[in-house]
């Protein structure tokens, strides 16, 4: 693999050594319920099930860990007010090392009050007057913090590799080594990471990203083999995978990997919460549900279907209204 | 060991044998919300994320492996309507041979459409002029099917044991040799089975049975040292652990080598649900959680509490309810 690329074969690797034993390896559930739906096999990768509630963790302890201890010693820093937020300040808190997160002064009380309770000091911004660039480097030159990105960072990419590892692992112990892998996708992070990981460990396995409409930036940006922007970044309930449009560094690596997006309706994506519920038992937020919405709604053409459920921070208020909405 | 003893370790260690593979070996998962609420470390066996929603699946599984093969394809019959029902209906239609399961005819259609679509033929009947036994038995002997108990059998009690060896070997993982474990207790199986595990695989670890508000029937009996009966058989909403009285096979059990129960109210039971649901992104049904709210609200001295989550089959507007009456 050329040394040039970003994100290599051992970054990975070395990324998986690091995360052994402080992860969880988290289960690949099915249903019969669901494999009728899909009319073919199903398979949910239970990240929700994630330190922190999503798969962020990994991607935030693989760079904390990664950093040199003086380095890590001084802290980091992290603009969010989701997952990778949650992630990043419990990652920090179990390095017993400080973490910033720079959240906008909007941010619903209980993402606030989630990230100081997993250790973090939270800064907040006017996002109508300030710039959380500007605070954010400023508080990260003062006292040495390291800026950790949310997906275009080739260490945070290599962490969220560790999920296709483990899925190419529990797969195999399945007999199962040929299946498409749907990735509910953002920035790409997950979406590239488990690409490069089934790469090497699962290579009859391919995956796909899974937007919701209207946000769909990888997959107009995978068909037109050119980075597009999506046109709005509000308006559909699956917040944590609504970003600007795929990262410099993700977007190479999932032209290079993966088929074609998948794009799934926010209805689409509450049913699956409804059937997550129902038939695993698990707690799914909208974005972290859109890849099983895909597998049962949209599902490609191989036998076996391999959706990955990312994230379950969703607000109950939500969830409970979607259970009732999508009853039965 | 006594060879006389109805469940021995040899049965508990064959058991296990025969469920791996076959049973998921489901987290054991953590919050350091719920450590703060408790005081001490909490860990929480994640038991509704096992095959059909509860751990019946694991008594089930070793029942009907344990058949000779003959007898085992004739088939299999059990009285219920709840998680015994779907556990054994999985089970079955895993080893491709039939099973019936006689349920009262006012049973809520989920269950029954349920039970159908895990493979099983239901027969209902009418509660009030019909007995299950009499037509149990009539088909049992006309089709030659082997009766499973939901908890007073051997077969049942040392699979269900395989809990507690996965909790011993996910605990040692932890570096946690000593705890207590509270376990989810209707007719003592699960408790009984988890208590025989620990005494060979985590002998500083003790189990301890915990029950609704009004159906204590099994912390009554401990403590009388004799078997003592529930008053009633309805009333509390925790449906999935109320049994008449403990098992003649499971009570000597629990007599041996359990802790004092622990008795919990209908609204911590609720309580324990809304935070499985916001801390761990876990469905537990009522009757699923009432260890988590012992774990919780009266949690014992001891450094470390492991809480089993027996099951999340619970009502989607049950659930929805809880969300709402717990928010926060």
């Amino acid at each position: 693999m050329d040394p040039a690329v970003p994100v290599n074969r051992s970054d990975v690797e070395d990324a998986a050594r690091r995360l052994f034993g402080h992860v969880r390896r988290t289960p690949l559930l099915s249903s019969p319920f669901l494999d009728d739906i899909a009319g073919r096999r199903v398979l949910v990768k239970a990240e929700s099930l994630q330190h922190s509630g999503s798969f962020k963790f990994r991607g935030a302890w693989s760079a904390i860990s990664a950093l040199p201890s003086d380095q890590r010693a001084r802290g980091v820093i992290a603009y969010s007010s989701g997952n990778h937020a949650q992630g990043i300040a419990f990652a920090a808190m179990l390095h017993a090392i400080p973490s910033v997160i720079v959240m906008p002064s909007d941010a619903p009380a209980i993402k606030v009050a989630n990230t100081r309770a997993y250790g973090a000091e939270v800064v907040l911004y006017d996002r109508a007057v300030e710039s959380r660039e500007q605070i954010g480097q400023a508080l990260a030159r003062d006292r040495g913090l390291t800026l950790i990105r949310p997906y275009d960072e080739p260490l945070v990419i290599a962490g969220q590799a560790s999920v296709g590892i483990e899925i190419a692992e529990q797969a195999a112990e399945l007999d199962i080594f040929d299946a498409e892998v749907l990735v509910c996708c953002g920035g790409g992070g997950l979406t590239s990471g488990v690409a490069l990981a089934l790469e090497t460990h699962a290579p009859q396995m391919r995956a796909r990203p899974v937007e919701p409409e209207g946000f769909d930036d990888v997959a107009r940006s995978l068909a037109a083999g050119r980075i597009l922007a999506n046109p709005a970044l509000s308006g559909s309930i699956c917040d944590a995978v609504l970003t600007p449009k795929p990262g410099d560094i993700t977007f190479p690596i999932l032209q290079r990997l993966c088929g074609p997006g998948i794009v799934v309706s926010d209805d689409e994506a509450r049913r699956a919460m409804a059937l997550a519920f129902l038939r695993l038992k698990l707690v799914l937020e909208p974005g972290g549900a859109v890849a099983l919405a895909a597998a049962l709604f949209h599902p490609p053409q191989a036998d076996t279907v391999i959706a990955v459920a990312s994230g379950g921070n969703v607000d109950p208020t939500l969830f409970a209204q979607t259970l009732q909405d999508f009853d039965g």
